[in-house]
């Protein structure tokens, strides 16, 4: 068995982490190794490039939070990711330091059950394919003053224009994340749907649309000039021209989390959206 | 053949058409019975009691607006339903009153598609159950200056207990009625699942949230005292009790509409919310 | 100098520090009463009716929550009002139990500062007026299935009409009260404004719409029939009858806050608000 | 007299107006000037540079929608502006193109009364004054993945620190422009007050903050890195620094737009927010 670990390395307790991981696996024979950032901060010789984790490795650990998590999910294909926070609960990071020994047990005994995510593809008009687990996002860039129009297209069918500051489609497992920073509605895993939520539309009655997950979502940019940032879960990877048409749809490609049974969703919600506190004033 | 018509009473554009259709139905000597509110209004003899037309009859037609197709649909079980709007569109009356022949000629010689439409079935402690296509509905009522909690619990996990104004299920139909006056998403059709929007909470971080429709929602209002309205489409059917629970989940039963294959959601959409319409300022 | 004393008898904090506070008053010959309630739970012959206390007090003394301090504040008139929080800190009840002394000495030696807050007065057409601190409230009701719509006249000119749950017309002390869960903004004291906001409308593009607190409000119910809930800070005071017209502008009488001058209004709002923990996820 | 002619040179009808106001205005012997881009368009000789305008000019036209006025705002100091709209009603351009002509004879007679509007003025640390009609914006810039923190002081008190794509703030009249894409309220014109809006706060419980235009709002990004645009009414004028302090207040410059008497503000709010059109479902 090998594993693959990602580090937070701006995180003292990830390093340390990481530090008492490798002597636990170390001393159960266990090979792993490290992305190559995370290993040269940690001053490992045992990395290999992102790119050929999925290949080698037989399972993934993440040592961060949930940007670290995200991080790893985009090489981990369908390996199994466990997720170890070092600070406050995450969403996708569902076990903290103390349960880190549980679930390392469990992993490598191959006794745990698995939360599978489905994740976004986004395919450019050059046929270049991108993944992401969180949302996909196309911005107004720094053009011009005059906003961009965004159109949506729904299976083909035109389901609205507008001027906005972008448009976010995002997973079950994104909507916890930018889109709920834009309004949309929270969506409970293994729901089946995406949501399309708009950033800051200039029409007042454009609201968030949840749409089935078998859907195909093509967005274009409508201006005259400028380059439009497209984001995979936050990260820009391509300046759109207008008019290039973005076809969003359902990866065919799986997350697959280590469950923490301990946990459940509705826990992590109230707890990550501090439901137990009510904020209008009155007794 | 038989058909069961109801109709919006208050608008003489619908008495006309009623009128109208009668002699066509006469004309082709179709059998149709009203309900009894709209033969009365008309002054026809035919009509039958509201629960005995889906037994009778072999599809409904409604003519108003969309309250007028929810009223019928309480009643069509799975007969088709045939949806005529008197005045603007609608997101359930699917043809205008110029269409209305080619609808009927359609209906009458069997050569239509079929949009399924889920609904919500809301059972309380006493076994009764009701039925609701777009929304169940819990308020606080016209208690006590101190607002109820609303407990909520999916698949008998808590998700959460907070005070509000009240709380809404709804299905994809019901997502553009009274939960997106709330600050609901929009749901698309067939999407599977339901939403669970809360009015006025008392807790900025609580939203709306997607959940498969496969799931149970079970519902109870924490409060010493107090009677809070459960509504179905709108209508209130209850008064719940302190602490009675009230278990929500997708019916059995599915509304069959009668498609209009003109018009497509998308479109319906963009008329209904004026998306063609830029409101804040700037040109 | 004499002190009338609200007290919140559901919460044992609070009738303790009505106990303690009594010694101190009395020690120094400080002379005092209750409201008739708050005497009562404490078993208290020193009581006056309510309406009577700010013409025999000096200064008033709410032991308990916002709510409390809100229903103290309809007595006390121009009076000073020194707020005791006896849970969570309030918006308005600045000081913590152990702030409760010192907030008496400077109380009782008159060595204090005043925050001033605004109140509404709501007319009736019967000429009858009510006072509030936080807000007027007009609620749909338990009519009939179709929302009545709101008529809003801003001195004199009609600024809109629409269908909703109701309409929240808020002093900027009732900006972080009901017509925050309503979706209102945040209005910082001393803004000389006033927030219309409406609950739940049917009409996409209305938002909350913050007016100079020089202009007078008209509100009336349009509908056939029902009766529709005028409620003063959260308290139901009369149901209003269709096309009855409410009155609504700045009352000329203030509530006098005695200030923490430890505190301020931002330190507060963080607070209140949780605005040290970030929600959505990430790292 | 003598006047300064702004035009939207992309619309054929401000072009066509503009050329048949010259006419009135060389019948009259009335002197006037256009800014020199649209001049260029209209093939006149007659410009002078922007700067210069109105210290040669003794009113302002502008003739195209409530963009080309804004543009025209930046120059006209104290001097009056008369707003034609060549497409729907604005905000802030009163006048329809039938009603141009009355509006000349006004304002060549003196006839006429000003509705004066509020400016913004923001400081940089090198001293540099920048002033606006609508709202001061500082966004995130296209930096990292990970979000900066925006910090705000009002009058020196710390308002708040949190991570967000911007913070706007908005006078009265630019509450109906990107500060109501953004959630914030409208405010009524003469209001006094500004509104802080954040853009997509990832804190679920920032809301707009409306504080009296006396105070002074003070902005810096936190960041290790990045350029953060500030841009001002739309238009993007430095990149500020991490930690760079940004002070708006109100402006002792206002701007004084010529009112037509047959509109009013609850008017022009009803037709341009589309208050007669009802959203949700229902008849």
């Amino acid at each position: 068995m090998k594993l693959a670990i990602f580090v937070n390395i701006t995180r003292e307790k990830a390093l340390e982490l990481a530090r008492e991981l490798t002597v636990w696996l170390d001393a159960r024979s266990i090979d792993y190794v490290f992305d190559p950032q995370s290993a040269k901060s940690l001053g490992s010789g045992k990395w290999e490039e992102k790119a050929d984790l999925s290949q080698h490795c037989d399972a993934f650990v993440s040592l961060g939070g949930d940007g670290t998590l995200l991080l790893a999910s985009h090489y981990s294909r369908s390996k199994p990711v466990v997720g170890i926070n070092v600070g406050d609960l995450g969403f996708l990071t569902e076990f903290n330091p103390d349960e880190m020994w549980t679930a390392m047990d469990h992993l490598v005994s191959g006794n745990y059950a698995i939360h599978t995510r489905s994740q976004l593809e986004a395919t450019l008009e050059s046929g270049e394919m991108l993944t992401s687990l969180n949302d996909v996002i196309i911005e107004k860039g720094s053009a011009s003053r005059r906003l961009p129009a965004f159109t949506i297209l729904l299976d083909d069918e035109m389901l609205g224009s507008y001027r906005a500051d972008g448009i976010i489609i995002a997973t079950s497992t994104g909507s916890t994340a930018y889109s709920m920073s834009a309004g949309g509605p929270i969506i409970a895993p293994k729901s089946n749907v995406f949501v399309i939520t708009p950033i800051c539309p200039h029409m007042l009655t454009v609201r968030p649309i949840v749409i089935s997950d078998d859907k195909t979502v093509k967005v274009s940019v409508d201006s005259h000039s400028g380059e439009f940032p497209l984001k995979m879960d936050g990260i820009q990877k391509k300046l759109l021209l207008p008019g290039e048409v973005v076809t969003v749809k359902k990866s065919p490609y799986h997350i697959n989390l280590v469950a923490n049974e301990k946990r459940n969703y509705c826990e992590i919600l109230r707890k990550k959206l501090l439901w137990s506190h009510e904020h209008p004033t009155g007794e």
